[in-house]
């Protein structure tokens, strides 16, 4: 840290966090790719800014470099992950730097994909550029916990919604819930949805909410996909998530024991089916599904329920962010319960998880969490 | 207002903030009164300031005015609440304030007390005082909620506190809760306790967590009184409430049918046993329960569940303000609710409440909001 204190400038921090920036515009578009963002400066001018784009190429270097032209010549070139090192679909971001005649590179984080795990750095302090690495890299390592979690864990980092009365229900018990939440933070919802790239709900959900799970709101953006975990494909024909299908992709994750012509029923009308292993209890191992959807090349997944799915995740320690809002309203005991049973004994079992934010949004209360730990 | 806004000086507004937050320090321990503030100047500078004191004597004027002496004379009294116009257990204030020379009062709120009703500030005009009404009317009705309450309603101001798991528990299935939250809101709560006049706990809650509902971590302070909802009185002998009513008082609220050779014993352990109807359910009634409890004295409870009682309040529209703390850990479907059954049918039946506030609280959520409408 010594070293990197004594070598880094205002302009640098600041030049960072402008990467860092653009790096999160690609949160839920880029998988299975990282989201990064580049800043190119020549003496302390801005001249070239990228960013992952959607479907994850081209890279946020490549693009940074063709804004600058000759530009980059001599210059500085921030970016939120280290360049990557290996041919896949484009040459290597390393090798576009160094052609490019960049004098300096800045780094927040490395990337810990085996095919990178500080190659690219290699490669450019071998090309004789100067390399920073490590600044501002808790942000960074924050914005990719996803692309992390896929690389080091094999599974999509997973946030869970809960939306309670301020008793913790989700619905009546004849499950009214429009709307228990305000417009407001509705709102933001589908702004959350937009940042991860799946959208997923249980089978129960599913069929009780009929919902399209889609981002709405935000004019023509990149849909995440939408994801059902639904042991046996019991889905209605008439669902909105089948009658839709071919316009954003489903993904619906099931049990060996589904039946083969539901299988292929889903498939003909567009789904795709996953399956995933049953745990001990008969229902889908919740860290069996992940593994299959980080195999598939997710990173990130938004969980809005039901409280089975919930529960499950939560028990298997599979919950990365929660970001709850309580609303101004009292259900009483006979509402939905927002999660299902936890099976806990003691206090002490409780799965806890520490403040990130809370405010007031619209009139309800918004409030966001991380595991803890 | 126009009349109001063209003679009110910003120092007016200062120095009725200041005696708004004077009258404050009152609140919890000035019952059947209610807690007023009094700033007197003199040239600009301030001369006197007074509050009702423990009990709800001294008023807020007297004290104000000893404090300031032949300074009062042509002197500028500001106070939270019309002063009072009847002879009770001391003078009238106005009276006083007349008798002191003071040459302008400035009053925030009218004082609906039929024995007041406008009679203060005319006994003022009278005297040949400029007298300026509504000044920062809404705060001052905003902390008088309890005392105003008791005077239009005939009960007092209910505050209900409820917190839960993000997931609306309170306990785990066996009963442990301790703890849910965390010290700073523990002690946020004490806080709160100490500013209503009575806290106010179930009977369950007073069999099963055995509390002693006092103020702690807040040095010598006036304590306010303990209150149980118990139908049958059978609390057991050795709970903590009963073994220390003679320190701080505990008042019982049960119904006709409880025994009385039970009223007989509660009673000589120094508890208050106050007769309330019971509702068509059986259960104690508790809008009679606070009219009952209005009609002792009491302008603000806190009241602290369990669920049955608090469901019971909520039902029956008699909860004021709510105040929530969420805490970052889940508990699941087993656990016990903070509410019992509330009987809601339909959405737009639910008991709603307005956000007051919300901000982080060491690790947890703190929300507070007010009754809707």
């Amino acid at each position: 840290m010594n070293q990197l204190n004594s070598r880094v400038l205002a302009q640098d921090d600041a030049m960072m966090g402008h990467a860092l920036a653009l790096g999160r515009r690609g949160l839920g578009s880029t998988w299975p790719n990282p989201a990064v963002g580049c800043v190119i400066t020549n003496q302390g001018r801005v001249v070239g800014r990228g960013w992952t784009q959607p479907g994850g190429r081209p890279h946020a270097e490549p693009m940074a470099l063709a804004q600058a032209g000759e530009r980059a010549r001599g210059g500085t070139a921030y970016v939120s992950l280290e360049p990557c090192a290996h041919h896949g679909k484009t040459p290597p971001c390393a090798d576009a730097l160094i052609a490019a005649g960049v004098a300096r590179v800045v780094v927040a984080l490395g990337d810990p994909d085996p095919r990178v795990d500080g190659g690219g750095i290699a490669r450019l302090r071998a090309a004789g550029i100067d390399v920073i690495e490590g600044l501002r890299a808790s942000e960074a390592e924050a914005d990719q916990i996803g692309f992390l979690s896929r690389i080091r864990l094999g599974r999509p980092m997973v946030t869970l919604k809960l939306a309670n009365s301020f008793d913790g229900r989700i619905a009546t018990a004849s499950g009214e819930s429009r709307w228990i939440t305000g417009p407001a933070a509705r709102h933001w919802v589908h702004g959350e949805r937009a940042c991860h790239d799946a959208v997923m709900v249980g089978g129960g959900t599913a069929r009780a909410d009929d919902p399209s799970l889609n981002v709405r709101g935000f004019g023509e953006i990149a849909q995440p996909l939408r994801l059902v975990a639904c042991r046996r494909l019991d889905l209605p024909k008439d669902a909105a998530l089948i009658r839709t299908a071919r316009d954003i992709p489903v993904w619906v994750l099931h049990g060996a024991d589904a039946a083969p012509d539901r299988v292929a029923e889903l498939t003909d009308a567009g789904l795709r089916c996953i399956e995933a292993p049953l745990g001990r209890d008969g229902h889908l191992d919740p860290a069996g599904m992940l593994q299959a959807l980080g195999a598939a090349g997710l990173t990130r997944i938004f969980c809005e329920g039901g409280g089975a799915l919930a529960a499950s995740l939560l028990q298997a320690d599979l919950v990365d962010h929660l970001v709850g809002f309580t609303a101004g309203l009292a259900l009483g005991a006979e509402g939905r319960p927002s999660l299902g049973p936890l099976g806990i004994a003691a206090l002490s079992e409780a799965p806890r998880f520490t403040l990130i934010e809370t405010r007031a949004l619209g009139g309800d209360v918004l409030h966001r969490w991380k595991r803890q730990g």
